[in-house]
C-alpha cells in the first residue's frame, strides 16, 4: 500500500477522545481539567500509557511538556505534531485533545501501515495552554522556544500560592530534559475552529494562515467604600460603576474597530457587601485583533476612556499587562502541505485566521509551523457543549497524516 | 443637683468607643467585626462586663440581643436605648458603638447622679444589624418585634453554611429569654448620620423624622460561556455585559428619580476566567428612596430595562427579593422630646431623614421610637475612616440623656 493511500482509524480516535473526557468530567457533559491538577495528571498518565503501548520513546521536559518520539531514517530531521490536554474551568471535550490524540493516531497509523518516515516524528502534549491556573497561557510551548524564560515560568503561582514547579512535582511531571532540546523542522497542530465559520460555510478543513494578536491586561480600580444608603451619588467613588462604563465602552469598540474583540472575563469586588459602595474592583481585559495596529488602537482608546470619562474621575487605576502576543503569520510551505493534503483527500478547505491563541503560534516563532482547523458545532468552545463530529475529527486527522507525509519528502 | 442639669462623661464615653474598636481592628484604623464572629463575641463580652460592673441586670434573648436593665420606680413603664456592635467588612469605629456605648453612658450618668427614673431603662445591643454575614439585616430588632419569625432567622445561613443558631451557640450568646419579652414604651437610638448634611451645614444634632424605604434584590444573570478569541460579538450571550449595562442604567435612574439611590455592591462571575465570556453573574442591588412610590417606580424601571434592553435579549434572569422595608415615620412625641432636649442644651438641630436602615426603624413598627443623629466627617461611613469627634459624640449622648428624662415624665 502506498503511503498516500493510508487513512487513520476514526473509531479508535473518537473513542480515545471520549475516554480522555472522563478526567475532570462535568455533570453537564464538559470538562474541568485545569493544568497540573490531579485531573490533568490522570489525562497525562493515560496519554503516556498510549504512547508507550505504541512503542514511542517518552521524554518529559522541565516544564512538563511530554513527547512521544518515533525515530525516522534520518534522525537529523524532525516533524512535531500535537496540542494540549488541559482545559478551562467549564471547558469542552475537544479543545486540545483532538490535536494531541489526533497526533497520536497519525503515529499509530504510520506504524500499523509499516510506513517509516525519513524524519523523526514527535507527538507532543504541551503544558498549560489555557493559562487559567497559571500565567502566561501557552506556557509549555513558550518554554520550548524560550528556554531562558523557563525558570520564571516555574515560579508562576496559582491563586493558592502553589508554583508551577510545585505543581509539576506534585503530579510527577517535572521532567529532566531541558526545554528546547527537541528541534522541529516543522510543527503542525490540529484544533477545533472554536468559531462558526467552517460550519456556516459547510467546509471540512480550515487552513490556518496565522493567529490574531492577543493582549491581556489586569486593571485594578480603586475608589472609596461608602454607605449605600447615605452617600449621595455625587459623592461616590464607585469602582464598579467605573468598570461598568468601561465594559459598555469596550463593547462599542468592538463595533467601531475592524475585527476587534474585547472580553471582561474575571471580576473581583471589594468589600463585596450589599450595602457598601465598591471600593476596589480587579478585572481582566482579553483583547484580540487580526491586525497588530488595530489592536494597538483599541488599547489606546481604552486608555483614553479611563483618562477622560467622568466615571473614572475619582478612581485610581493600576494596569498590569499580562500577555501581549503580536499577530502571527504561519509558514508558507507548511500551509501549502496542508492545502495539498486537502486536495489529495478531496476535502473542501478554506484559508482562515485563528481567533484563539495556540501552541503552534508560539512554536511558529522558532520553527516553520501551521494549523489544521476542523468545524465547531455552533462555533461554541470553552463551554461544556463544545462539539465536533467523529467524521469532522477523522478528516482533520487524515489531513494531518498526509501533511506529515508531504513534509517528510 | 436637678436631673436636667446632669451631663454625660465625654472622656469615658470616647475612651470606651476606642477600646471597643480593638475587636476586629483593621491596620488602616477601621473595624471588621461581622456579627456572631469571635470579634463580635469579644465586643459583646466587654459590653456585658461594663453593664455588670454598673449593676445592670443582663438579659439575653434567643437571637442574641443583649439587654442591660436598670429598674425604675414604676416597672410597668420602660424606655429602651441602644444600637448595635457589629460592623461591615471594612467598617468604621462609630457606626453602632456610638449608640450602644452612648446608651450605657446615659445609664451610668443617671446612676452616678443618683437619679432614679420612674421608668425602667433598658440598654440594648441588637444582633446582626448590618446583615453582611446573614440575611436579613436588622435581624435582632426584627426578631424583637416579630417573635413568630425568630425560628426562620435562626435558620439563616452564612456563605459557609453556618446558621445563626449555630453561630450564637458557638460564641455563647444564644439566650433563654423569648424575643419580644421586653416591651418598650419608647425607644431612642443615637447614630452617626453616615451622610454629609450635618457637617456641611455645621449642625450639632439631626432629629430623625423617619427612614427611607429599602429594597434589596439579588439578580442571577445566565448567558453562555464561550471562547473570548473566537466568538463574534453578535454570537455572545455575555452575562457581565448585561450587568454592566444595567449598572449604567441604574446610575441614570438615580439622576432621573427624586432621592433615588442604587448600589451594586456584590458581584460574582462564573467561570471567572480571562479568556471565557462570562456565563453567569450574581449581583445584588441595594435601592433606597424616601418615598415608597418613587422606590417602586425605580424597581419597575429596572424590570422594564431587563425586559427590553438588547444586552439582556439572550440572558435569562432570576430575581430574588431579599429585603423590602417601606419608609418609616418616627413617633411625634419622641421626636418632640429630642427637639426639646436640643433646645434645653443649646445645641443646633435639624429635622432630617435617615438614608440608612437602623434598629430604631424596625422597633418603630411596634413601639414609639425616634433617632438622634450626630455628624459624620465627610459624610463617610461603612469605611475605615468613618469619624465623629468626641465633642460631637458627647452632644449626642447628652441629647439622649435629656430625651430619656423627658420621656420619663
Amino acid at each position: 500500500m502506498k503511503a498516500e493511500s493510508i487513512r487513520i482509524n476514526s473509531k479508535r480516535l473518537s473513542a480515545r477522545i471520549q475516554e480522555m473526557a472522563q478526567f475532570g468530567a462535568l455533570p453537564s457533559g464538559g470538562v474541568k481539567r485545569l493544568t497540573l491538577t490531579p485531573e490533568d495528571k490522570a489525562a497525562r498518565d493515560l496519554f503516556k500509557q498510549w504512547m508507550q503501548e505504541l512503542g514511542l520513546e517518552v521524554a518529559i521536559d522541565e516544564i512538563g511538556n511530554t513527547f512521544g518520539i518515533l525515530k525516522g531514517k534520518n534522525t537529523d530531521r524532525c516533524i512535531g505534531i500535537g496540542s494540549h490536554l488541559d482545559s478551562v474551568p467549564t471547558g469542552g471535550r475537544f479543545d486540545g485533545p483532538v490535536g494531541a490524540i489526533g497526533a497520536l493516531e497519525v503515529a499509530q497509523t504510520l506504524i500499523e501501515n509499516d510506513v517509516q518516515l525519513n524524519s523523526t516524528l514527535v507527538v507532543a502534549n504541551y503544558t498549560n495552554e489555557e493559562g487559567v491556573r497559571f500565567f502566561p497561557d501557552m506556557m509549555g510551548s513558550l518554554g520550548h522556544v524560550n528556554p531562558e524564560e523557563v525558570d520564571n515560568y516555574l515560579k508562576a503561582k496559582d491563586k493558592n500560592g502553589t508554583t508551577v514547579d510545585d505543581a509539576l512535582k506534585a503530579i510527577g511531571y517535572k521532567g529532566k530534559m531541558k526545554c528546547g532540546t527537541i528541534h522541529y523542522n516543522h510543527f503542525v497542530e490540529i484544533h477545533i475552529e472554536q468559531g462558526p465559520i467552517l460550519e456556516e460555510k459547510k467546509i471540512d478543513i480550515g487552513i490556518v494562515q496565522g493567529v490574531q494578536a492577543i493582549h491581556w491586561q489586569k486593571l485594578t480600580l480603586i475608589g472609596k467604600s461608602a454607605h449605600a444608603g447615605t452617600t449621595p451619588i455625587y459623592a461616590r467613588k464607585d469602582a464598579f460603576y467605573a468598570l461598568s462604563k468601561l465594559s459598555c465602552f469596550a463593547r462599542e469598540l468592538c463595533h467601531d474597530i475592524k475585527d476587534q474583540l474585547v472580553t471582561i472575563g474575571t471580576i473581583e469586588v471589594k468589600p463585596n457587601a450589599i450595602n457598601v459602595v465598591p471600593e476596589e474592583v480587579v478585572a481582566t481585559l482579553d483583547m484580540r485583533n487580526l491586525s497588530d495596529a488595530n489592536l494597538q488602537l483599541a488599547i489606546t482608546r481604552i486608555e483614553d476612556f479611563i483618562a477622560t470619562d467622568e466615571s473614572f474621575s475619582h478612581i485610581s487605576v493600576n494596569k498590569e499587562v499580562l500577555v501581549n502576543v503580536p499577530a502571527v503569520a504561519f509558514n508558507g510551505s507548511v500551509v501549502d502541505a496542508i492545502s495539498k493534503s486537502c486536495q489529495h483527500l478531496g476535502y473542501s478547505s478554506l484559508p482562515m485566521h485563528s481567533g484563539a491563541g495556540h501552541d503552534a503560534q508560539i512554536l511558529a516563532t522558532r520553527y516553520p509551523a501551521a494549523m489544521i482547523f476542523i468545524p465547531s458545532k455552533d462555533g461554541v468552545s470553552h463551554a461544556v457543549d463544545e462539539y465536533s463530529s467523529p467524521e469532522q475529527i477523522e478528516k482533520g486527522a487524515n489531513v494531518l497524516l498526509q501533511t506529515v507525509l508531504h513534509l517528510d519528502q
